[in-house]
């Protein structure tokens, strides 16, 4: 199914024109996968255009840094821009197309439309990012409106992010269909993220906690621990060994809805984290992480002493 | 380019079943236009579809009462249903297919997600139906993703509607083409609404106090006055010769933002009327109608004297 390395990649920095294509591609009876981003491409989103390419004839990569999902005092003017090397990686990769908007072109003047998901954009990110969520419902509108593409790959990685985008594709009747793909780590855990290169060797360091954490509760539940209060305080401990993080959040949360869990855990959980570092020179970076953990069935360890 | 009345008509109830119905007419290269509606079809519905014919080789209705463009309080429950005649209108006209969706279908279990467009629902109508718009760009916006029309075909008569739905065009990046068409009238000047039927006689005899307030207006421009206070004391002096109505809006604004306008007028510009009747057995009907007057080049018409 795959176009191979041999085509030409085209870069398309209009929404026309990105339709037009994307028109002659279906007549065609081709198949489209999109995969946004906002650029400064890594390894996880290279496992996103070799899922893509699972799912279509041609993988569209489009690198935008969307400046409506960053609030006011957020990092969109230090988010990193990488843009020979991110068009490197596509080229090697075998991408067929990618799409390069300016902010005029996504955000036309006079601009004043918004796609809004209500109650899954409230908890977690939602609640320190109030309206990140709104931007990035909005721009991935937009994105599917321009490239109408068949599959849509995103990562896990923001998993509050792919639940809405699932929400709203299901809530407006988008005709596409959305894959998610499992955070990518670095051999020693860290999630790949863009804002890692932020990071000195000494925040970097204590930026594994996040991962730490995650498997410090799957391995609590693989010994039987399910008492929501046993966990979050084995989250908190090692969370609590980087000096330099500040706990945004710590949240088990229903892994569809995002609604808080009850307690002892008896189904699959969403375990999210965010926590903003500073930095040596004073600044911050944010980072998230996040495990569905799978309680094991009773009786299969150690069966849990209720307090 | 038109189907004729030759084929049968096809009533299609799910969104899955239009997406794949737009998808093989996209392939075989034929164009869509779609006439969306909220049933009761009116000659003013029929002129749409006719519109539709000219740019299109199959026109696609929708007919759905859409819930969240009613407020509490409003006329949801009453809003006059007439399905077998629609579909008898529908086929007569030679419709291709008639979308016919029930509001589980286009608002599945869980539904949150919302299109909003801001400054322009403010103003007129949105000012005393704060929610109204926000239901019709969600709505449009899932006919449009539903049917993957290349044109779409609306009345002027909903001003204020159709400039919220351009823009939501425009902003969002829809790839359709968004076609107006003029207010049908009776032959007394009464703009036809699927409201209409409503009305008891005296009281539709009162309505027409809205297009004589239009036509007032209109003349007063012809003869040279342009100033807005006089102009808005002519539709004034119309609108209270009917005393089953309250005037909830009588405004001039720029056709294309809705903004207030400067005085005197020196460009076309939108008079957009609202008002709700009382009928004798104590329900309300609300009507509106508007009209873009054309103010006279300087010179070509008596000059108007400033106050």
């Amino acid at each position: 199914m795959s176009t191979g390395t041999g085509n030409p990649m085209d870069v398309i920095e209009s929404v026309s024109g990105l339709q037009s294509r994307a028109d002659a591609y279906r007549s065609a009876g081709r198949r489209i996968a999109l995969v946004p981003t906002m650029g400064a491409l890594h390894e996880g989103h290279l496992a996103l255009v070799r899922e893509a390419k699972r799912h279509a004839d041609g993988v569209w990569v489009s690198i935008f840094v969307n400046p409506t999902q960053f609030g006011a005092g957020e990092d969109l003017s230090r988010y990193p821009r990488t843009l020979e090397a991110d068009l490197a990686h596509c080229r090697a990769e075998g991408v067929d197309a990618v799409f390069l908007p300016d902010a005029a072109e996504m955000y036309p003047p006079g601009s004043q439309t918004w796609v809004e998901v209500n109650e899954l954009a409230k908890p977690l990110c939602g609640k320190s990012r109030p309206e990140h969520f709104r931007g990035v419902a909005t721009v991935v509108s937009k994105l599917f409106l321009a490239a109408k593409p068949h599959v849509a790959v995103f990562g896990e990685k923001d998993f509050q992010q792919l639940a809405v985008i699932r929400r709203m594709v299901v809530d407006l009747g988008f005709d596409v269909r959305v894959v998610g793909v499992p955070i990518v780590r670095e051999s020693d855990g860290l999630a790949l993220s863009s804002r890692n290169q932020h990071l000195d060797a000494s925040t970097r360091s204590q930026a594994l906690s996040l991962s730490r954490a995650l498997d410090s509760a799957q391995r609590a539940l693989d010994a039987g621990i399910r008492a929501v209060p046993a966990l979050l305080h084995l989250v908190a401990v090692e969370l609590d060994k980087a000096p330099a993080g500040r706990i945004d959040y710590a949240e088990l949360r229903d892994p569809d809805s995002l609604k808080p869990v009850g307690n002892p855990l008896d189904a699959p959980t969403l375990l999210a984290l965010a926590v903003v570092f500073m930095l040596p020179d004073g600044r911050e970076v944010r980072l998230i992480d996040n495990r569905v953990l799978k309680p094991q069935p009773p009786g299969s360890a150690f069966s849990e002493k209720q307090p």
